[in-house]
């Protein structure tokens, strides 16, 4: 491809909002522009990439005895009705109604099509398993998109979705799509960890991470280095580091006026007490309507998935002020577990297990109780939990040990589904061997592709531009003429002709400086330049090495070829 | 592949609705399921057929010196109403809000799209003349959808879009897609005849279809043998055949009263006339409002397409009962060009001209006027048009023969834009030699991938099932084993190994008639059997002949590699 008629050039600046060098290079170098926020356009080097981004993963897919098929984009409202999910908040459903008021939603996701397609056959034990994987647009729309491809709101999406007579048999499968997707990203050149993590609204009990150590990631991921186990954030087991008050003896209990001091930092300047010694008590109500306190403290919050496990419950929305007075008499701001009316189930994390004179809200409006104290102002529960989001420092419970922690991004995820799917859906069954239709089991399993092409942009670039691995490169070498139009032009036929793929900057009026400049940024593994000084040899230059070499024609096709 | 756990196996039930053999067939073999109207699953084998469609496309794309890339599914509303199209009627065009409140819609075409991706560049004249291309999901919210894959309301499309400094630039690549084209179909199997057609809502001058002549097409199809000359109904310039009424003398005028006949055969079994000699007077209202009505021979009826040409005018809307009765004074169904306002433009066929003592409506409810002449009772119009729809049996004007009509599928377009979307969108321009921007020459080029594989199996197929052409076979081979399981298995491994797309029907259960029954209908050009019979060779049957071989495994593969 010539580079002179070539649509998306390279430009010096960037955009605006751009912080991640994934954004700005993908930019500067041509393979992709903004449509509107979370959506873009991949440009000719940009599509390039993606291709062949695309075919390592089918060509993994299909080795492992996936069968590639595709749904339609939009998916009848119906089908996610069926299992609820068209309620689920994580995917950010964008609803679309046809001329003839058919619902329809924008999918992010295709279990139910997968069971809704599945179902137009009659399954028998004999056909199972089998795997079906697609790659097709998938929307989300996230309240923040990200600049760049790290979060969007329309992006192509491999996923796969499994089904089984049982548990045993998806296990294997589960193991094979595990060993796969190494394969996958390796071959992509990046270093995974696979990171135990949550369902989400897909469903199912258990599910694993591909995650790549990245700054620019948005996850925070917990390894235990004795047990070579990582934990995303919101499943991450913990114990809070232990806040020594050995031998502090109980003090009276009393309670404080601090006026419209909210919020445990402040509250712990005021009182002149360790944050510690704060204790934070939130209100929920679940799904039912059951109205919940959950407390810890106060240095830590919430992880809403772990509490949601913990109670038992779907959802937990934070309850209105006025239910607030309502069942604590007080202001937002002053709630305690001291003293709720019963209806309130009380849930505790395990971060105030052993605490003696804590802090409390009083449930009385501009009042804190101190020197709280189990036992005597407070009963201790039958049970603690850990619900607290996990942070730095904090401590794996099994072993004890501190965790280390990264940033991550997750570029593909393998779910166990099991039943979740086929007993919501009617006839989601196979004939089994004693002639009764059963539901099965299924898995499924993503990867984002635009996610995952930023992210090797992530981990291979320098200060000049991409660094392209060889096998996504968006061409094999990137020839250059100077001054010498002819002899370049031979070049680049021959090369074409040996089945390479060449892109020949062949513009006339651009410096040899500014050809260099942007090869070094568009990063294909390989650059050739051919110029007066060169004679009948080619200069050879690697884009991660400075050195270059005079090769023949031949020599060069020869290493290229290697 | 190993058909024992292949998703989407035959079944002996076509759909309810199904009246074409591509859609019975398709069903059938397992390519395709429904999953609302006009929205269709591809199942494993449908998914190969498409992806080899696609490849063979791409290929001659980038031959043809085209660059892929692609744009988001969702457009802003905001570029379709930069050029108007957001009202165009065409499109069915489906409107999305997302929860910000942005308005998107559902891309039937992208023309806009790719203004707005390439004016975000600074393009010169060195930068001309480019071809962007994309495979991308299209919608069209179609009010009626046929059955199987000829009509949808979501597709993949092929859609290019070439950009040039002027009409001389742009010519150039319009043959060169021409030819193109003419050899996409060629490999694909296909005969196309290129067809003068309109361009409808995507703007622009003139327009080209390849159809493929089929009794299950849609559109109608004018040929001129003498000129070796397509028109698509639509816009076939056309004379009515002379009606005789040579040596008639002129008759008094008079109004007969006809009291509730509507519609012109009812009008000449009452009136005792042929139906040549009534009249159509319809009226119609303009985008700018203005009124005109259009008379034409009564057994023709109006092609709006030509009419909008004629009036050079956007929309035609029938006018209202009570507008017509407020300008004729009569109700609908009476209604006559003589004595109308001022303010009606009237247009006459040229079906009229030369007529004697015709009928008319008399613009009074329940009467109609007999013996009407011009000259006499109406003026001569300065002019008589061509907007009668096309029909068997008329005559192409210029050489006075009577048109050959076919029925034809339509399975790509090229399309002139000129400066349709160039000057009716910011910016779109490139630099000129002279420094000055200027708006650039585009045209345009579609293929739907599934009506062309439908289009396929219209053209290939027997009374067992489809024949597919070998360039987009879902496999190179069907296997079957009959009883010697093991041996069979051998076969399969070694045909893998050999590099050959196989579908192994491996299943132990099943009948040896149903295995080949199963493979005509699937339609692999080739099927090979290994059975105890064959011994140590493979019985070779090629799906359009009733013969077998028996061949040995390197003469097998020495086949297939041909």
């Amino acid at each position: 491809m010539k580079y002179s008629k070539f649509f998306g050039k390279t430009i010096k600046d960037t955009p605006k909002d751009a912080s991640l060098a994934s954004h700005k290079l993908l930019y500067q170098a041509g393979f992709i522009r903004e449509s509107t926020a979370g959506r873009y356009y991949f440009l000719p080097l940009g599509m390039r990439v993606m291709q062949k981004v695309q075919q390592i993963i089918k060509e993994e897919m299909d080795a492992a005895g996936a069968q590639e098929m595709v749904t339609p984009v939009l998916h009848p409202l119906g089908l996610w009705q069926e299992t609820n999910r068209d309620k689920a908040s994580g995917f950010g459903l964008i609803k679309v109604k046809d001329r003839r008021d058919n619902d329809f939603v924008l999918g992010g996701t295709a279990e139910e099509m997968l069971v809704d397609v599945v179902r137009k056959f009659q399954i028998s034990y004999k056909d199972l398993p089998f795997n079906v994987y697609q790659f097709s647009q998938k929307f989300r729309d996230e309240l923040r998109a990200r600049g760049g491809l790290l979060r969007l709101r329309e992006f192509i999406m491999k996923d796969a979705y499994s089904f089984h007579a049982d548990e045993k048999d998806f296990i294997k499968e589960y193991e094979n799509m595990r060993d796969t997707y190494s394969r996958i990203y390796e071959r992509l050149g990046l270093d995974t960890i696979i990171v135990a993590a949550d369902n989400g609204d897909i469903g199912g009990e258990y599910a694993h991470e591909f995650q790549v150590i990245c700054d620019a990631g948005e996850d925070t991921i917990f390894y235990v280095p004795s047990k070579d186990l990582y934990f995303n954030k919101e499943i991450a087991p913990t114990q809070a580091p232990p806040f020594d008050q050995k031998g502090e003896k109980q003090l009276p209990m009393k309670e404080v006026k601090g006026e419209g001091i909210i919020g445990v930092e402040a509250l712990a300047k005021f009182l002149k007490i360790p944050v510690e010694v704060t204790t934070k008590t939130i209100l929920f109500e679940t799904e039912k309507g059951e109205v919940i306190a959950a407390a810890l403290r106060g240095e830590y919050d919430i992880d809403e998935t772990k509490l949601k496990r913990v109670v038992g419950c779907q959802s937990l929305l934070l309850i209105t002020p006025e239910k607030i007075k309502e069942l604590t008499g007080a202001n937002v701001g002053y709630a305690g577990i001291l003293n709720l009316p019963k209806e309130v189930r009380v849930f505790m994390d395990d971060s105030m297990e052993g605490r003696v004179n804590f802090e409390m809200g009083a449930n009385k409006t501009n009042y804190h109780s101190i020197n709280v104290n189990f036992g005597r102002d407070l009963p201790l529960p039958e049970k603690f939990y850990d619900f607290k989001e996990t942070k730095p420092g904090d401590i794996y419970p099994e072993t004890g040990e501190t965790y280390e922690v990264f940033r991550g991004v997750e570029v593909g995820n393998i779910f166990q589904l099991g039943y979740h799917y086929s007993k919501k859906m009617k006839d989601a069954t196979f004939i089994d061997q004693d002639g009764q239709p059963k539901p099965y089991y299924m898995g499924c399993y993503g990867i984002g592709l635009a996610r995952t092409l930023a992210t090797v942009v992530e981990k291979h670039h320098d200060d000049r531009g991409i660094t392209w691995p060889k096998a996504i490169a968006p061409f094999a070498v990137h020839l250059i003429s100077i001054k010498d139009t002819n002899a370049a032009d031979e070049v680049y036929k021959k090369l074409q002709k040996a089945g390479i793929e060449v892109l020949y900057d062949d513009r006339e009026d651009v410096s040899a400086g500014q050809k260099f400049a942007d090869a070094d940024l568009i990063g294909i593994p390989v650059r050739l330049v051919v110029s007066p000084k060169t004679g009948t040899q080619i200069e050879w230059k690697e884009r991660s090495v400075k050195e270059t070499e005079l090769l023949s024609f031949a020599e060069v096709v020869a290493r290229l070829n290697k």
